[in-house]
């Protein structure tokens, strides 16, 4: 038996310390700009919390600065019930429609054309009422079976078991799982940038295990494609669900996969953030957003199960663009 | 027996003939304009035509001009079979999987924001192989009934008959229909707007049926809603779909819907396009829009069902604003 319990507390720990990270690792680029906007003021991050109703809450985090246009930093932990409306899409999970669930989701979209866009998130699923009320010991919940389900809840949390599931990756004994990923959204894509991106990311996978990096960036690809435009939305990165093979070995691969986030992000920014850009450029970025917000609104499971479930609307579209065209 | 094929000569006709009038009128408008922009060259309509793989075609015409930021008016006259990936979601339709429609379908997105932005569109839909094969004599065709199905067309044909179909309105007899409506979104609503907006349609659905007023913006009220956020579109007008009580009849309302349209939205324009607006009333307006985007991607059928099902991308997505802020 495992005691998800305090793994549950370990992983919301780390969403949260995950945040911190990251939100100072931007707030230090913003003061490091020397290039275009560097005579504004440096952004900083604006939080604020939120109560799910159900059980749970949230936390956003916000930043309007100078190299990055508007970022948020979202990390939630939720309980509760699948709402009424979606077990009719439930068959199979039975009686067992508690849920908990605790992550971070991240989207950055930036000043510079030059610099990519980039989404973040990872998160923590575990299924059964024990999951909360008795404090996570799941060993004698009903067996749940893949489904489809989502919950009233940021974005990426929101849709997370409504994604497509590829065969073997779902055990039906599953009562808990681990999700996330990342991926970059360039707007001239820059070889280099591509190679760094995913080199750290295999790198990531190839320590979980020797085909991992080769299915979740096929996953991530597939996930991330504008069928109606025949184009990908990005260039791609990694992209995992289900995953239970081992609680403590699928906790520190959804830490890695944080930090190599971590790792390389940040020097794609400084990479290019103090580089002139022009107004083609620009143009160019507001058109290519505009593919984002199709994405988003269109196909992201997380972010149309969120909004058709009551999830907090504010969140979940915190990942559209500042300033996007369509001409 | 009624003479299907000579109301569809007809429908094509009108829609041509009221998308040359609506473009005539707006390019008018164009050059009358003496206010903000009028130090830039009045705008004129561009065409362009495209062929629907399966069958028929339409023209867009575009204009991105000093009072209108951006317009499109389509046309489209298309026929063939409903996708195969579409039929296991029409279990009542059968072996009757043939249609053919014909429509105009506009969306104006204005300067100033202190002029609203709108939405018409009409449409007549012919079921059956009869409807194209034999040229429109359907007397003899299997009876279809009421169900979903989209065909790939721009926006508003394309979703035609996957919208909630209020309880009387669909005989199980139906072998054609005539759908559409209008509403109008302004950023900033005007009491006296309003109302003569809703008066136009109230005239015009009074003389087609005493209740259909208020079925018919009952209908829009209901459909152009953002859940999401709790609020509507806009400030609604008329919305109505699977007409079929008498061919002449139906086609004369389908007219004057398009006439009503003509009738007042250039005056709306006229009223408000010469007044200076402030900043903040333009980042007012790009916020608005915003939602405006929310609602074409995440609900609406015609937009949907149509790029998922392999329409015309350009054609469909001409509804979306030039400009858009998520600040």
């Amino acid at each position: 038996m495992h005691d998800i319990s305090s793994y549950q507390k370990r992983a919301e720990d780390w969403f949260q310390d995950l945040r911190d990270k990251i939100c100072a690792e931007f707030e230090l680029i913003e003061n490091e700009l020397t290039g275009t906007n560097s005579d504004k003021p440096a952004g900083a991050f604006e939080r604020k919390k939120w109560q799910r109703e159900g059980g749970g809450g949230g936390e956003m985090s916000i930043m309007r600065g100078r190299v990055f246009e508007k970022v948020g930093v979202n990390i939630s932990t939720v309980h509760g019930e699948f709402p009424e409306t979606m077990r009719k899409d439930m068959p199979h999970v039975g009686d067992n429609t508690h849920f908990w669930a605790s992550g971070i989701s991240l989207v950055a979209h930036m000043q510079s054309p030059l610099v990519p866009a980039v989404h973040m998130n990872t998160r923590m699923l575990v299924l059964g009422k024990g999951a909360w009320v008795r404090g996570g010991v799941l060993n004698d919940l009903p067996t749940p079976k893949r489904s489809s389900f989502g919950f009233a809840q940021a974005g990426d949390l929101a849709g997370e078991a409504t994604r497509s599931v590829d065969g073997g990756s779902v055990s039906p004994k599953t009562d808990h799982w681990f999700g996330g990923g990342a991926d970059l959204t360039p707007m001239f894509p820059d070889t280099k940038d591509t190679a760094d991106f995913h080199a750290v990311f295999k790198k990531t996978c190839d320590a979980y295990s020797s085909d991992a990096y080769d299915k979740y960036k096929k996953w991530c690809d597939e996930y991330f494609y504008l069928k109606h435009r025949n184009e990908p939305r990005g260039v791609g990165g990694i992209f995992y669900d289900y995953l239970n093979e081992n609680i403590e070995k699928d906790f520190v691969f959804t830490q890695d996969v944080g930090k190599a986030f971590l790792d390389i992000y940040p020097e794609l920014i400084r990479r290019h953030m103090n580089k002139p850009w022009t107004k083609e450029q620009r143009e160019h970025q507001l058109q290519k957003r505009g593919r984002y917000v199709e994405f988003n609104l269109l196909y992201d499971r997380g972010t149309r199960f969120g909004l058709m479930t009551g999830g907090n609307t504010e969140a979940i579209l915190m990942s559209l663009p500042p300033e996007v065209t369509w001409p």
